[in-house]
């Protein structure tokens, strides 16, 4: 399966289709210059395919460290250092093979290398089929996740199915959380779809007909990406489930897609709170307790350090807290919650799961 | 005199004028926050009126070190990393208050900054009316100079004439380059308008109706970025004289401007020699001797130093040295030319120098 985005220029071509790395050559062979920055365990686990694709079109591989901590001020100094020792011009492309941190540390890099070479997402988790769209990249500060960066559109996305094979399950989990929440940003039926296709633990974890869903989400995605792309209306919506999510992630350390699938939970409570919305909360909670979501995590939740967390959200102006609800699937739409509201809804959570 | 960019999206304007700043107020009274990186000589310079301004509109002030020595990736990640410590918003405006590495530096941190918020340039140089407009902001990397970067357009730029008189005439000279830079990419009228008005050193000095001469620099150099804001194509044109210049600054540490007018003349012999041109190369040394461009230094050039800076030239691609000519006043071009063509157009530029 193919799409192309539709801006008005500088379009890109996204690829979801096994063996999709086998299209790579025509998406690289303009360019004079080629690295690789690959996730170390994607390099352990397909080194041979690797280091083939790379002695075939001349690219040079920079193995990186896996996860969220390589993205940092250091970490980017010393890469972008070590590319320009090679006398390279713009006509270079890096290719960022991994998860959602590799690409947002290869976009970042690409983005500033002599003002902005091209780059290709090769993503190989279920999650980064999110992250790879949009063009949104960065690194971390130390004072948070993702304060330095750009949004600069990859030239290529190129999902090669291939890769989810050795995902273990709870990565399948975490990055069906984004799948999930596409689904609640199209449609009833987007939704129906899935929880048919998916509805138990080992239906999910076979993971039949993904390439379907993913290009729906990706589909649903690209259509607040390019009404937005700078993320100053519309785009907002793609937070639905972040705000209580983000702070669950790092207050508790739950994979990125778990603490959004409780995001998705509690942001339904928030709706039927504030706009009278009929979500049927049971429903909800019982198809993520089947396809094995943490929900009994919620239990041991304080109120107190969510709504910290919550407070320095970036989606936040002077007015406080702003969440993205649902007025219906498929309607998003933001609100300005007050705390009282934001713990009338944490504590309807925390009781529909002790139920 | 103002004018506002005419990009499909996006436009900013620009204003140059005494007491520009006078205006500021409506440039910045929406943003929340508002940082001010200020060239720590300007600062010094103009401290009563900039702490006032500061005062007036609750500024954070950040005084910057002068020159292109605190370009480095170090200074960016302490600055960058300082700012994120005030728990900004997106709704934040850099001030880019000195001369070009100002601009560049403070034009890179908000461009990367939250994945990027406004800046306003404020140029206080003749030579950064030039640096100031189209966008490109960079820091340097331990390989070279501007390596690290991105096109990132300014939301204003104010320039304020009042801040050209306490410029030394080294610093008039070096801006007035480009102004004649932009003439000669324009039209034979304007090359005789900016001769007529600067026929001397005492004129230049004087300044007087400079606006004018800036306004249509800025104007034609806008025609270029425009047309080709990533430099792929034609705003390459605005490279003219740099090929030549940036190895003479580099190599003999000449102000930017002295180099760019010694690389105008080294081009007007290297096109007499390529196209058959009838450039009067006399002229133009007996004019840039008139206004004080150190030709002499000419004398004591060697040539193969300048030509291994030649040849990492950012223009240039697998075919070698690539140069801008000019066909005639008003008509540049790209052309690449032969080690031979370099070392017999350096042999005539010294020889005129020497007559």
């Amino acid at each position: 399966m193919q799409l192309t985005t539709t801006y008005p220029d500088r379009n890109y071509p996204i690829v979801i289709a096994p063996h999709a790395l086998d299209q790579l050559d025509d998406y690289i062979k303009d360019y004079k210059t080629k690295f690789l920055f690959v996730d170390n365990n994607i390099y352990r686990l397909w080194s041979e395919r690797i280091q083939s694709i790379a002695d075939q079109w001349n690219i040079k591989v920079y193995p990186l460290p896996a996860g969220e901590e390589m993205k940092t001020l250091e970490h980017y100094s010393q890469v972008i250092e070590s590319l320009l020792a090679h006398q390279i011009t713009r006509n270079t492309c890096i290719l960022a093979m991994g998860g959602g941190a590799t690409g947002d540390f290869s976009g970042f890099v690409a983005s500033t290398l002599l003002r902005g070479v091209d780059y290709i997402q090769i993503p190989t988790t279920l999650l980064a089929h999110d992250s790879s769209i949009g063009g949104k990249v960065a690194i971390n500060s130390s004072h948070g996740k993702n304060l330095i960066g750009a949004f600069y559109r990859p030239s290529a996305v190129l999902y090669d199915l291939d890769f989810l094979q050795t995902l273990p399950y709870s990565e399948i989990l975490s990055g069906y959380a984004e799948v999930y929440k596409h689904a609640l940003l199209d449609s009833a039926r987007a939704v129906q779809d899935v929880e048919n296709a998916y509805p138990n633990q080992q239906a999910l974890a076979e993971m039949n007909d993904i390439e379907t869903y993913l290009y729906r989400g990706v589909e649903t995605k690209l259509q607040f990406v390019i009404a937005d792309e700078r993320e100053s209306g519309v785009r907002q919506y793609l937070n639905l489930g972040h705000t209580f999510g983000h702070a669950v992630e790092y207050r508790y350390h739950l994979p990125h897609g778990h603490a959004i699938a409780i995001g998705l939970l509690y942001q339904f409570i928030m709706s039927n709170l504030i706009y009278g919305t009929a979500f049927d909360i049971t429903h909800y909670v019982r198809y993520f307790q089947q396809i094995a979501y943490p929900l009994q995590r919620i239990k041991d939740f304080e109120f107190e350090p969510l709504y910290q967390l919550m407070l320095v959200d970036k989606k936040n102006n002077d007015q406080g807290v702003q969440m993205v609800l649902l007025k219906d699937i498929g309607q998003p739409t933001t609100h300005h919650v007050t705390k009282a509201e934001l713990e009338q809804a944490f504590a309807e959570l925390q009781k529909v799961i002790k139920e």
